[in-house]
């Protein structure tokens, strides 16, 4: 399979953070084989398909750190509440009614969107993960995966270990331990995660410091941060994906350093839940791997990285009073690159070649990109993800004009709706 | 002229926050005639036009309260940086270039985006408000505009009186005098707008502490903040629409409440120029009228309204880590109907028999709004402007199918682009 992406602009996303104007990229099977500048006439050689690309952006398709794929079924289900009332009154109970089969559906929903919305890669912990692991290898999504893992939930780790050893041969999805947080799992649960996460060879991913209850929490009970509670525990000598960190001190930021622990900030949701505003900037500047996720679709209410990247720019902007703060290359970055870092996933997130073809199309053409001026820009603060007319993930284009290839929008959308209606109905 | 808008979910925006669904809207003339339960059947009598809004919502169309409609010139121009340089370094320098016809062709851009984004209304503060005019009538378009007036670009009134006595007479415009701010403008200067206003019975719309550095120093000028000293020099007795209102007291706010001073939100320029974030909860639980604007493209970098009101509720609820602040119901008021009685336009900003018929028609089919849950959160908190298909304003319809029906879009964003290549290469 050949692809030719035709006269295109490149955000490339590179070290550089290059912009190429008027490139030509060739996908070869599932890589980027060759990019170079566009002599205005077709390349020779036979393509499969050839895009023009003519007023048209090419970057990195996003890559979202951290959500749970299947609670698009709860999306404006509960807005406007207390954290209590949203997490005890609405999302856990509606979670206990959940079967596979609405999961399926639900997980149906949230990859279309991801997808539409210029997403290739993401990071999910959920249950009923094999549901959401059919779909995405029903739309050619990539994924790491993970069953959302407590002393409740999955006590002898059994769901966890399952589904390790029916995807680790999978080429596209990766696995992760998934314990919730440290308010849903005991400390001797932990400690068994680091070993399991050792010997499986697989990293770990937690919700760490969301809110202000869950650190005086820790802190009252253990004395110290949930930062250096897990440092303590030993989970950091594991690869980690630590969501949300929003109530972080110096001294955690240090750690999350020292131990090359990947952030993943959800500003959507942490504003809209009124977890509190993560001092990004600060990790940033301290070289801490930062990447970018949507959360649940219960909490924000999109899959929307677009909207997410925006808004972690301007959130940033605004709580340190500098408006340098994270620029266009840093958004553009820690929605691309930072991620793939995260995830352990090599020579992904660049318009590079070698690089995995994972890459969205974007329509420059629309009015709000007028005056044409700073490409970047134009992406981070203009755009929209309704801007996103093509995805290619693993080199194969899995949605063009907007119109997904590999599922039937439509009724997945029927489906989803009987789902929740019949979630809300018992 | 008679339209019919068949078997509508409609978002009232009225006292009660009422949804209706499945309604029949007639549109006459310039007003909403008749609304009553569809019956299911096509009504009786003429129409012009017969809209099917089944599985659509309809809403009144967002009232942009400040925005500087030129400025999408300098859109994505000056980004990143922080205000001193954005403001001296680029903003002043280009604006100092500025010509007619190029105000003329971004106000034609300005206003196409806005009717696209649902936007029926704006209040505008700029220089070359007689091009921006000339693209209101002929789009369609309602708006309150003012000469952007200091000592320096406006010394004597002339422009302001001069575009006063032009539009007078014309129904889809209303004037303000426009002093630009505290730090542009003299106290004489300001005393003098005072006096202009009562003669002409005009409102006045001015920048207010819209920054740290604003408020410094009138304290350190004056001794007071600037909301005292507007008071003191007795604007506050004038309809006032107060733009910003970033960094106000508990004690300001009071006054801003007893002189019934609009006050209007524009979080994204307030976070991505850095300024501050605004205590727009406190300012509505006290009872201030609180509409909302969109500041010009330079600094947002969009005049999208949707984009707008998520971002304050978003923003408010973070920055008073309480997730119930801003709800839908609030964001909805401050982008309709709060915004109306700002501008002091009688009848406009719900949908209500006999209120004008500036309505938008939103495609609720889109796969991010499944399930069908919440229809206000769908348009706050999933929503897109792109899923706004039709736009009617004063009865007329100004946009069907997303086609502007008013205006040539490819020809105005050629001559946006010529006119931007103009300005940045003297």
């Amino acid at each position: 399979m050949r692809i030719l992406l035709n006269n295109a602009d490149i955000v490339t996303v590179n070290e550089e953070n290059e912009v190429l104007k008027g490139y030509d990229i060739i996908v070869e099977e599932n890589k980027i084989g060759v990019i170079k500048q566009s002599s205005g006439f077709l390349l020779q050689g036979e393509f499969n398909e050839v895009i023009d690309c003519t007023n048209k952006i090419v970057m990195p398709g996003f890559i979202n750190c951290h959500t749970h794929t299947p609670m698009t079924l709860f999306r404006n289900y509960a807005d406007d509440l207390n954290l209590h009332d949203w997490l005890y009154k609405n999302m856990f109970p509606l979670e206990e009614k959940l079967t596979p089969d609405m999961c399926y559906a639900a997980s149906k929903l949230s990859i279309i969107e991801m997808i539409k919305t210029g997403t290739t890669t993401f990071n999910d912990m959920y249950f009923y993960m094999n549901e959401t692991e059919r779909v995405i290898g029903e739309a050619g999504m990539m994924a790491m995966i993970g069953v959302s893992a407590s002393n409740k939930t999955d006590p002898d780790f059994k769901k966890s270990i399952m589904l390790y050893e029916k995807f680790k041969d999978n080429k596209n999805i990766k696995i992760n331990l998934a314990p919730h947080s440290i308010y849903t799992c005991t400390e001797k649960y932990l400690k068994n995660i680091c070993n399991l996460s050792k010997e499986y060879n697989i990293p770990v991913h937690i919700h760490v410091s969301e809110t202000k209850k869950e650190v005086e929490d820790c802190i009252r009970e253990n004395g110290i941060t949930p930062v250096k509670y897990l440092e303590s525990l030993g989970l950091f000598d594991r690869p980690v994906i630590a969501a949300h960190c929003v109530h972080v001190t110096d001294d955690d930021i240090d750690i999350l350093k020292r131990y090359n622990v990947n952030v993943v900030h959800n500003p959507a949701s942490n504003m809209k839940l009124a977890s509190g505003i993560a001092p990004i900037t600060k990790m940033i500047d301290k070289g801490v791997n930062v990447c970018l996720g949507t959360d649940g679709a219960g909490s924000n209410n999109n899959l929307d990285m677009l909207k997410e990247l925006r808004m972690a720019s301007y959130l940033q902007k605004v709580s340190s009073y500098d408006p340098t703060a994270f620029n266009v290359d840093t958004a553009l970055k820690v929605a691309t690159v930072n991620g793939a870092k995260a995830l352990g996933i090599e020579n992904l997130g660049q318009v590079k070649e070698g690089y995995k073809a994972d890459l969205i199309i974007i329509d420059a053409n629309k009015t709000y990109y007028y005056p044409k001026t700073n490409i970047k820009s134009q992406i981070v603060y203009s755009g929209n993800a309704e801007d996103i007319e093509t995805v290619i993930i693993n080199g194969k284009i899995v949605m063009k004009g907007r119109q997904m290839l590999t599922m039937d929008e439509e009724k997945v959308k029927y489906e989803a709706q009987k789902a929740y209606e019949k979630l809300i109905e018992n």
